[in-house]
């Protein structure tokens, strides 16, 4: 029986004295997929039902970034050495060509780590984020959304109101919580702060002509959510407009967790853009 | 062996005093997605590489609308009359419930048939098209396509100037020129002039509101190309944020026959959207 996300056992990789936690799932041959992760979140907080099955056709690689659940280190106050530790990390594990989904905050290092050749980065999915300079409302959103007292804050943070909407995000949240045993432990502030303000500090640096997204060559499939609050699909349209190989899909009445509340036809969309 | 689009036989069926052309593709079973053509098109005008791959899953039918090809009556100028005629067509093959796939013109045919239940509509793909009131740059676009004097005017109507593009194009246009007998005759002014009234008045007619758009239920799929010179992109925009449940795709370098640029990346697209 294959690994699955719930049961893949946590594995550990030293690289430049940090140890970073990562889980690696699918096949062995083949060229793997990073998942470089949102706001806060560890392994744990990825979709079973998006990982598993990408895992089917590929390796898919999930991993802690320094400092973030069973990760040693400190969290960077910034994008760019957050994707440096990233490339460490892949590094360290000797891929020489990786594809990379990048959720969120996750994709603000994808984009960073494009351009740089520090990794060869073939292809790339980025799914509710923003460029650089793009439109962010984090700490608002965040606030209102612990303010609901929701069972779980990502209901209202990563769906919309409507009772689709918030059936697939209880959906998603049982997915994401069967893990049993050895789950990524919350490290609060430490991860928090420094994550908040890269995120300011990205959305806040000015990039008029867009420079950092004309520099992207790889083919990109741009995801994103009709009503994602917290970066709006706005920024998902000004990314395909100004780079030079994007594919924009923007699904129905979903939020910032698009990618999760249509897994089967965010995984199809994954796989017909990975295999074109 | 299955009939492809090359080499099935045209039928007809006739329908209060007008006999229509149609080719049937693919199981006898399943709910028929009905293919809405194109200013000028006739059946061969569709990509058999669509066509064809469209019909492995569910009966494909295309079909010359009144006046257009082998089918008799006279085309009308208004995409309401248009619509009208589609309607009988298929009412006279006795289907009660279909999905459309309408590019371009047969776009706005779609979006009028969605809405006034003549035929049932489950679901429906829109290509290249634009909404009621929206941005067309038709005689323009057309008249410095044929002055190009392309070996085929769809290469520079329907690719952008990139040279993957209009390789692309010169692919499509093999394919659509590869049936050899009984090819659809093109009948001229008596259906471009029709068909440019109906096309610039629909888009002349004004919906400050998006009515027309927010009174559609169906889940509908929008396809378009970055870079379409006679519908721009703003029109896939503008019918994305104004329907209740549809999904955005827009494909790179790309021009108004986006979906015929990226055969199987579109056939992709709509499989998952119709099985979803």
């Amino acid at each position: 029986m294959p690994d699955t996300l719930e049961r893949a056992p946590t594995r550990y990789v030293d690289s430049g004295g940090l140890r970073f936690a990562y889980r690696r799932l699918g096949p062995k041959a083949g060229i793997p997929l990073i998942l470089l992760q949102h706001f806060t979140g560890t392994m744990d907080a990825w979709d079973p039902a998006v990982v598993n099955a990408l895992a089917a056709r590929r390796p898919v690689i999930a991993f802690n970034n320094a400092g973030v659940g069973t990760s040693s280190g400190e969290t960077p106050d910034s994008v760019e050495q957050q994707a440096a530790d990233a490339e460490a990390f892949i590094a360290a594990l000797g891929l020489k060509q990786v594809d990379l989904l990048g959720f969120s905050l996750g994709g603000f290092l994808a984009q960073v780590m494009a351009t740089r050749g520090a990794v060869e980065v073939r292809r790339m999915i980025l799914a509710g984020t923003a460029p650089r300079g793009g439109e962010e409302h984090l700490l608002q959103v965040v606030e209102e959304a612990f303010a609901r007292n929701a069972r779980d804050v990502r209901l209202p943070l990563f769906f919309t109101p409507s009772a689709a909407s918030q059936a697939a995000g209880a959906a998603f949240v049982d997915r994401a919580n069967a893990r049993a045993s050895d789950r990524d432990p919350d490290r609060g502030e430490a991860v928090s702060n420094p994550q908040t303000q890269a995120i300011i500090r990205w959305c806040a640096e000015p990039d008029p002509d867009h420079a950092s997204l004309k520099a992207i060559r790889q083919p990109t499939l741009i995801v994103h959510g009709s009503d994602d609050t917290m970066f709006p699909s706005i920024n998902a349209y000004q990314m395909f407009k100004n780079m030079s190989s994007a594919t924009l899909i923007i699904y129905p009445d979903s939020g910032h967790g698009a990618l999760f509340q249509h897994p089967e036809t965010f995984v199809s969309h994954v796989e017909t853009f990975l295999g074109a």
